[in-house]
């Protein structure tokens, strides 16, 4: 267990420990909630104020070809792309997670049409199971949505499958899949691979291509920073590109938008997989966001990454042990993405205390706490003072006061 | 035809006159495209700056529930529902036009399961009908998409259609259809009505609730103000939202969606119609701009538009009248928007020609110049000056420039 003298030397060690300067951080908190919501890097103010006041204001309609608004979608794609071990022509960013995921399953059971089942975990991120549910019941064709527990998973996936669909980092617990050996399953019997990298893009580095992933989504405000409700970016893969149908056929996918052709006619490459009009502001936010990125070894960031959260973890069960805190991540390191978790029976008002002393993470349901680790801006000695806190807060109870029940919507 | 003093004696009465101060306007152009994009509202640019740099950077996660991020769709919604005649519960803001036609069509689709037709009209907005397009190659239920010309609208209504699809306004000739008459039309076959909004929200009275509407969409970049790509909003009738299946299920619109149930429950009322996380900023942008409209009667935002229109078609046709130009929108007052057109062979540069002397407007293919009027910011005497600018293109035939024949790709 290192002590805070040691975790200050780590911090003065650390290749990364300058990136904290990119952020505008409160002062008095500990954010521990990156991996819900990113914080706000500086280059966003300047960015958001340029396209507002500037782009807009001054250049009005002539922007979208001036200030390349109708490239965002592809420019803030390709700075993606090469976070997640794809091609810059390869993603794009425009729509939610659960709309793009919409696009690649209704496309993926197009390519795969002989086939009627989705193959997932039980404990995937619900959104992704809703989209998956509404598409299968929309559609009318007895598709079957096969959730099974992680164990099952390689059984599971049999010459039925169409797609195996997976989160590659559990929300709750922190466990992280096995990209390549899935993606192989899965191809061995035929079926097309999709990973939701919301909590893995940024988190660490990703390589898709490498394990020849066919489709993936991911998600624009948790470890990418780019704000509350940030687009979503979405990866086909190369080869299925040009016979990929985009259910969701908007005029921006249209190879020509502006001849206003009653007839759809999808654009060449990933450019199809657009829908509506995406939002300038929020790509303007993101894609400045992503620039915290651009100079990063990746590498080194899953580096502190794993050392941040097992000075976590040791720390909170030397500290915090006799208060029935149990770890909910793995502790094995290559099965764990960018998060921990602990369980315990009063998760909520102990997080609510917690945030009350400025340590913010943040709970699920039912019992688990969940710490987001981002190495861009975390300190060691983080670590160390979240800890103590956390231990201050369970030997005073301080979450049995009356305020730190009340149950918000969010959180 | 009015002088340019009784233009000016004009807006020395508008009652609309002070609201122009609300935008940020260049001041060396006269902005008839408001209709495309609307200009910044000054108070976007405080309601962001308050957004990003307090709620987002200070309150981090927690602003969700402290600055009532999770609410914004609805509260947007609530202040559009009084610009078009609904009820505030009756309208949410996300997504975009296209993903939100998208999830009314497949609903309206679903209440009508016993019909296949869907019509509309071969000029409508392209990408409606490629979204209509899209979503019956994706259920390959034999559905059909039946485009016909505006005048055999009436026949094509018959007991087969289960939805009507009609944009308001035609966005290359201004022509507007009689909302209440088609309506009834539909109705009285057993078909749903929808109504794309896009060119009306804003720019007249709607009154969808009193000409009996089951579904409507519309745009938050036009003649709202929102931003460029600003998200899109949908209405269903009350009548309709506990029976309306959104097949686009994410969980935003799920009844509990921080109870990560992995089953969907659509939440009651409007909000089941949300799908992914939507943008804060953008919401935020577009929330603020409509605080131009809080004040405002509708009435006399119609009224001012119609003059603005009378004005400019007299200026242009006595000033340019022997320059080939021929009115496309319709001279008839009440069968027109808020947006006036003409033909000519040379549309596209002498549109180039008249932005660069400060006229900003449009083109649309083939062949038509488009002037939005949007009666919060524009003033009669933008009319005399723009009807100048453009006899003097035409005069002296600047638009044979070769700069002014390079095609960008938008506009």
């Amino acid at each position: 267990m290192p002590t805070r003298e040691q975790l200050a030397e780590w911090d003065a060690a650390d290749p990364l420990a300058a990136c904290r300067a990119r952020f505008d951080l409160p002062t008095d908190v500990i954010y521990l909630d990156g991996n819900s919501l990113g914080p706000l890097p500086h280059a966003v103010k300047a960015s958001l104020r340029r396209t507002v006041e500037v782009e807009w204001a001054r250049g009005l309609i002539t922007s979208w070809n001036r200030h390349q608004w109708v490239d965002l979608p592809e420019i803030v794609g390709g700075k993606i792309a090469r976070l997640i071990g794809a091609e810059a022509d390869e993603v794009v960013a425009a729509d939610s997670t659960s709309i793009n995921l919409f696009k690649l399953i209704a496309g993926a059971l197009a390519l795969r049409s002989d086939r009627r089942v989705i193959v997932s975990v039980v404990d995937n991120f619900p959104t992704d199971l809703y989209v998956a549910g509404g598409l299968i019941q929309l559609l009318g064709q007895g598709h079957e949505l096969r959730l099974v527990p992680v164990d099952a998973l390689p059984a599971a996936i049999d010459p039925s499958v169409a797609l195996v669909m997976l989160t590659e980092v559990d929300y709750r617990t922190g466990a992280r899949h096995d990209m390549a050996a899935i993606t192989a399953a899965a191809h061995a019997a035929g079926a097309l691979m999709l990973w939701d990298l919301a909590h893995s893009a940024g988190a660490f580095p990703v390589a898709l291509n490498a394990a020849d992933v066919d489709l993936a989504v991911g998600c624009g405000y948790k470890f990418l920073n780019g704000g509350p409700g940030a687009p979503a970016f979405l990866f086909v893969a190369k080869r299925h590109q040009a016979d990929f149908h985009p259910a969701l056929t908007g005029w921006f996918g249209h190879a020509e938008p502006f001849a206003f052709a009653p007839g759809y006619t999808p654009a060449n490459g990933i450019r199809r997989m657009l829908c509506g009009t995406p939002s300038v502001l929020a790509l303007a936010a993101l894609d400045a966001a992503l620039d915290a990125f651009a100079d990063i070894d990746l590498d080194l960031v899953r580096e502190k990454s794993v050392r941040l959260a097992d000075a976590f973890i040791s720390l909170v069960e030397s500290h915090c042990g006799s208060f029935d805190l149990r770890l909910a991540s793995p502790r094995d390191t290559p099965r764990r993405g960018s998060q921990v978790s602990f369980r315990h029976e009063q998760a909520y008002p102990i997080m609510q205390a917690l945030i009350a002393r400025g340590v913010i993470g943040d709970v699920r349901t039912p019992d688990i706490l969940r710490f987001g680790l981002a190495p861009l801006y975390l300190r060691f000695t983080d670590m160390w003072d979240a800890a103590m806190v956390l231990q201050d807060v369970l030997e005073r109870e301080d979450w049995r006061r009356p305020e730190h029940q009340t149950r918000a919507k969010v959180i």
